[in-house]
């Protein structure tokens, strides 16, 4: 079974598409991936020179332009796309067609309700098509949705500030613990690279650098993700973003009232039990709180939490690494899930 | 009138001790200030050499041990204390027995509730003597309490979290706007000056760097002082602090509930009267936010915010550095007030 | 005297242009100053709007297009360019000829020697002209040229680099102690708010972070104002810079070999006797060493040095703030010698 | 051949014990590693808590005290000591006289020179076994003495810096081609991890951030190591450490003469010839250079250079991990030459 599977990154220049690259490198069931430019990118044809160091050991050197036939040829059966939302959405359809499977990692495919994508804004040339696929696509989370992940076609993978959310929300939401009615707060701080790959003033070093911002209050776009995975009111949801002045990682801090009395006990034990047998959270036990350092370059989601005195009111701590558990790494862990692999795989 | 006052610093060795002289060796009112080590730390008798640069200008170069003697030969007026809060505890007492007036800058005398003061473990030799002391001390917030500090005797400066925390929620709170019972969260992130010179693992540069964590959930210090000056309810209080990989500043994300729809132009209204007049306030308008940058190295506390479309879910965003508006710009804004100079001097 | 010159700053926008807008606007002798776009600048004709928070006090609000006419009817007499090199060959004849006085922070009037010149390609409209300004301006460099830039008509403003090179070389050169002929290594290292505010990709959070390069190998700008004002061969400097994961701050490390042996106290003395009297050079005493965070924020450049046993290998260590003594800065310093100010007038 | 080797680490809660516990517990061909603190550490016969996350996949939980029925009963055969250098000193003579083989990361065994060896103050109890051993032990640099070490009992693991300055000059010492006499200079800057685990004022976060030092000028003590290794003659070598606001990696800017003329393909192909077959150096082609963010998490040891027109003065830049290829993974390359396994195993 080893290495037998052909798979190609489209986006393989920004930052989660260059860690999907190193991850895959390594992964004992795959080939070495085909890397491929967005399209429609100048000089989209010509292999690009490195330019920042060495290539992932096992792979080719040069980083082709996207071409239907480059994909043919190497007879690629899974797909990534760590490619802008409104290129994911013009590039799978016809990636479906041609009977490859895709994982995406942008937003265009994560949300259900159409009053949610309006945030992204997408112009389909086909709209019913679209909305098919719109049903179609498997939010990729694999502790909430690792069975219809065995099966999908698509699978949208999910964003980075959602998945530390929602992982740190579900076992309460699914025991039906949070009185959501006094509101559920998400502070949450990324890394540089959550931003992307282009220079812009806001990625300046001298910017971010002994400085701390928040910015998209109300408004940003991993909302819809997390009320539609959980299940909760919109406006009983506030999210905040703000930008750290590290390159990677992500902590968000969690505000939530319980309906009832509880003690430290049957919180940690809400959680373990929601995580049995799910190899990439890790619990923590109270006093012990995670750490962004603890996560980087890992797989893993922490989650940590303090309940008051009262027993109601509950702060919860949640990180990863954003270009990991927030993108590359649970990219791969899909696949793993796709392919009956252990979702361990490739990942340690 | 310039340069009549002599000063004293007490523990100048510390990052708020240091700040401090920093800003009265510039200061147009003040002479330069004597700078002693807090009492009974080893070798306080000698001068210390200097270790790390130069003196700031106009000042003796070297840093005294802690004598009585030396601030009654120096005529000293106003006694600066940059001492732990158990050290600040046993020194007050004598220091207004001899006649000076002193600004405080740990939590020793910030608290009016006897309740509040536990977290603090105080051991008075003289419990009634300090708990005259308790009631007698000013709660050292200009913009709240210009009238008590410009008469006081004792100064309590306030915590650098709870300056953030506090000028966010008073024009709210003085307007009776919040809806407390629905809970009241302070996000909250620090640079590394705020936990102190001591070299510890938390502060070592490969912990703090590339990291965030949080910290004292439910039981930071600077609560008390936060639920007393803003009259809220403690268990309807929230605060989380979090420490940031950068030197000096301090973000506070507060979220609110409004007890009726509000439009931005009314919580603006509500900040701009609330602050008009106060010279160290910055208040944005919407949808400009404070970042940690712009207030770095400046006495100044910048306050942004964003109003939900329902008028109801208010997100407060509060900046200051705090070495400066936490804790020595604000000490020296005191001193303004106490010998009726502007509040702006020496602060530009 | 006081507030009496009305100065401008063309490039107001940039790094350099904003700290010499915030020293010039607390300045005692200067008009808060006219702060300019750089020509050729899109919508150079509207006023900016405020973007990264507030203006510095006593200032205008708005930062506005370029215009000669704007200079005249405010009648300005002393011009700073903060502005690319091209920008600065292209305007400073004008600027001369309008009766204007001015102050060039780029590189476009250092250098003497044409053959250094042609690292930075200009293409003069008249070269005869240009060929006149470059032997009538005079190098900024207050500690070597000060009685020249009295009467300058045209100050040429040092490179940061450059400024940290030649301090720390100069008076080892005037005393005659070098041997050239062995070679001379300058091994600096600059933050990043030296490489401009252009976002790019060597400017962005995630590639300078955590990260240490070296760039401009045998090819830096900066070397030909070296080599011209300590009147050593280039063959025999070799000057390389790094960018470090700071915002701001240079530090050079300098390797020189000595004709003969001396003492530590030799090489203090020379430095001593040379800086006498220059309020913006400090000396360190061995074996104590300038680093980049004492000299930040200030227009100090610090020197250290630690001489080897034999009395003949020689390392200097030279610090400073790129964007004040290697920068505004120094322009100011240079302004205070031209109007007959003292050098520390509103640099304290 | 898989996992049949016992190894134990003294010294596992340092930085580079870490490493070394991280690394071996994923290397195919060794058991997880024992995990022991330093004998003489307080609390020593008790495990220790974690308290910074979880513990390397596949690792018993805790850190036991040093014994040596502990090593015995595990049947350890080879020990790595991340010790400090007396602890070295005093305890690898009865490991050896245990019949284990060690790895010593310390500076204790490195040095051949007694004269050299001063700088380390050594105290040993029996100095002529000590001295026995001084000539028995091996100098742990694979690409320079891979045949002694396949056999060696005891390897001295070399110094980070070391590493970096003796790797990126042997190809040119070994083709003699370098005219020391003209002096050799190592500009070197390391992470904080190399400082040490010890919380102390220098590498307190706020001293180091926004931050560069020079120290030990003339003065350090793997001037030794570089100097027996390449054999030049210690006068003619200066290397300059400094502490970089990073948490790991090295740069090491080196410059050197060249006795003759040379082209960058003569000097390219003397560093290919050298390091041909060697799979932990990679030479980049000019005018590519290395930087820090390249190697870090890695085992390489990146090599980099530019040659002056005149074909004689010669810059090389030379970065690793000082983690990795400075200590724990050159540690693990060490182990597997010396048990005949390839030089990669375990550190892809």
């Amino acid at each position: 079974m080893s290495e037998t599977l052909q798979t190609a990154i489209v986006g393989a220049t920004g930052y989660s598409g260059a860690e999907l690259a190193r991850i895959l490198a390594r992964h004992p069931h795959v080939k070495p991936p085909i890397r491929l430019r967005q399209p429609n990118v100048a000089n989209s044809g010509k292999p690009t020179k490195r330019t920042d160091g060495f290539s992932p050991a096992g792979m080719h050197d040069a980083i082709e332009g996207f071409s239907w036939s480059a994909l043919q040829q190497a007879d690629v059966q899974l797909l990534f796309l760590a490619t802008p939302h409104e290129a994911s959405r013009s590039l799978v359809p016809e990636v479906l067609a041609r009977g490859m499977r895709a994982i995406d990692l942008s937003g265009a495919w994560r949300l259900k309700e159409a009053s949610n994508r309006t945030v992204y804004g997408f112009h389909d040339s086909d709209p019913e098509a679209a909305a098919a696929l719109d049903a179609q696509a498997v939010y990729g989370l694999p502790e909430l949705h690792s069975t219809q992940i065995k099966d999908a076609t698509l699978v949208a993978n999910p964003g980075c500030y959602a998945t530390s959310v929602i992982l740190a929300l579900a076992p309460l939401f699914a025991s039906n613990l949070v009185d959501e009615s006094r509101g559920v707060v998400s502070d949450s701080k990324s890394g540089v690279s959550g931003a992307g790959k282009e220079p812009t003033a806001r990625t300046h070093f001298v910017t971010v650098s002994d400085n701390l911002s928040a910015y998209s209050l109300f408004s940003h776009r991993h909302v819809g993700e997390i009320v539609e995975q959980l299940g909760i009111e919109t406006p009983n949801l506030t999210f905040t973003p703000h930008l750290l002045p590290i390159p990677r990682g992500i902590l968000s801090t969690l505000y939530v009232h319980l309906k009832d009395r509880k003690t430290p006990s049957d919180i940690e034990a809400c959680f373990r039990t929601f995580y049995q047998g799910k190899p990439w959270v890790r619990v923590f036990s109270t006093p012990n709180l995670p750490e962004i350092r603890f996560s980087l370059h890992t797989n893993y989601c922490d989650i940590g939490f303090c309940l008051d005195q009262d027993g109601r009111r509950l702060v919860l701590v949640s990180c990863l690494d954003n270009l990991v558990k927030g993108a590359a790494g649970q990219a791969v862990q899909n696949m793993n899930l796709m392919y009956g692999w252990p979702e361990e795989a490739g990942l340690q």
